[in-house]
């Protein structure tokens, strides 16, 4: 087992665990509710954000630091449940549309549309909770945390990005277009993650500058390989609908420069985040694996 | 002008002009998510919790306190954000179908169901955002006024009483149900606003506990007095569909005890809200006359 896979192996039972700790329970009432969260939260994700926090925090730690891994998992689990209601959002009728997702029927499909929209706010009020549940680190107050969390997921990142991809469709986009709904749509909360992380074991202000750095690059190559898979894998290998982006016209790099022009830049954005990482040293490694990692894979 | 009509109007302004201050602007991209998000925040409605808000933090304030009213503000901008969004979602057509609301037509009427689901979570999220700007007081640090407002308008409060409100349409429900429903859905929101009010301006405990029982028997007595407005009142005069609820077969009052039952139960709430008021002497007077005016409203 290579060490990324040893971490991924690792933390990825530790973020489920704590996800399951930190929900309702499914028999608690009303429980159809609280069956469609955690229907979407444990149907396969990746947990990419939460592990890139738990990455970050990692290769901020000091040695002699007494920071603990239960403050960084809390955030790794609100940005999961983050990341999962703006999916379940994403798929709905009134937007993407998808039948499936990660593999599975999407939530509206298992539930119905009401209790899937609810799902999602609750999973999104639920990440705030969370933030409640913190014990901060001396650099960092709670409201430093809540600021962040509500500034990536709000109107002018997170939403915003959906906004502007709904609106694209259909129409003739320039990269300018592209860039803008890729950075608010997907590199926003992959930075969040990245520094959340950081400031759960008191980074400094140099090492969060960096992995700022890192994810505003990583987040938009992670983005562009995803559109670049829409059009090259089968719906089998991606566990979701594929191809969609064509038919929906939507904006996406392989329409706006072609294939080997998104690969190229894909590319050269992955070496950016590498190169962004240089001040944190050997401190980074599972991060610069994990960048590697993201371009190299086919679901 | 009575002194509660004196404290509406000074008030309203406050919010509303706090309301405008802290979105985004229409011009701000993408505007259209801008323009639905200020179109339901100012469709005309009552400001009913950021008022409870305000009055809360007026009957805690003590002679010698140098709290600051533009906290308070924060916290009642806060309240409207968070009902406003509960409002959209419930008007989409997988819930409740409105097409009228605060007497114009409902967020997705105008904009479309995509614009209308992203504008609620974006105002769910603004909510949240504008706690993490709060100075809070030295009894309550930032991390309680989060977690009463994510657990409030969670899936064990809030959500979780819209979910109940959508199971039991068309089924018989006992006055339990509708008790359950409206605590969660109605009295929660309206318990927070008055609970974040008074926190703000570093109530004592003791003031708080009465206000919590004060918001807990008024935000039942304003529900049941809604429910009776739907069957007794035109659509003219509600400014939002009336008579919907038996239409729907949805859990009311009316249609679980009746009419004259359900008045004689909001009377007897209000008379209890009042009753927990006596901690608060004469500082509570402006709550007192809400309290009253709630109950004979007739929009």
């Amino acid at each position: 087992m290579t060490s990324l896979q040893a971490f991924l192996k690792k933390n990825t039972k530790l973020i489920d665990a704590t996800l399951r700790r930190v929900l309702p329970g499914v028999t608690i009432k009303p429980k159809i509710l609280h069956q469609a969260m955690r229907y979407s939260l444990f149907a396969g994700g990746k947990r990419l954000r939460p592990l890139l926090c738990l990455a970050a925090a990692e290769a901020c730690t000091q040695k002699d630091s007494r920071s603990s891994l239960d403050q960084t998992l809390l955030l790794a689990a609100a940005l999961e449940c983050l990341h999962t209601y703006s999916l379940i959002h994403d798929d709905l009728p009134a937007m993407d549309n998808d039948d499936l997702r990660r593999g599975k029927p999407t939530c509206h499909k298992v539930f119905n549309e009401g209790i899937a929209i609810l799902a999602g706010d609750a999973l999104l009020t639920t990440s705030f909770g969370l933030i409640s549940q913190l014990k901060p680190p001396r650099r960092y107050p709670h409201s430093l945390f809540l600021k962040e969390m509500a500034h990536a997921a709000g109107s002018l990142q997170l939403i915003g990005g959906q906004v502007a991809d709904l609106e694209a469709e259909g129409k003739k986009v320039s990269i300018a277009d592209v860039h803008f709904i890729h950075e608010k749509k997907t590199a926003a909360l992959i930075t969040l993650s990245l520094r959340l992380g950081a400031m759960s074991v008191n980074a400094s202000s140099r090492d969060l500058e960096a992995l700022t750095k890192f994810g505003k690059a990583l987040g938009l190559a992670f983005q562009i390989v995803d559109d670049i898979l829409d059009v090259t894998q089968s719906s089998a290998q991606l566990g979701k609908s594929c191809g969609k982006d064509l038919v929906a016209h939507k904006a996406t790099y392989p329409a706006a420069i072609g294939l080997a022009a998104s690969q190229k830049k894909a590319e050269q954005l992955t070496l950016q985040a590498e190169q962004a990482l240089k001040p944190l040293g050997e401190r980074a490694g599972v991060l610069r694996l994990l960048a590697q990692e993201l371009l190299t894979r086919k679901n």
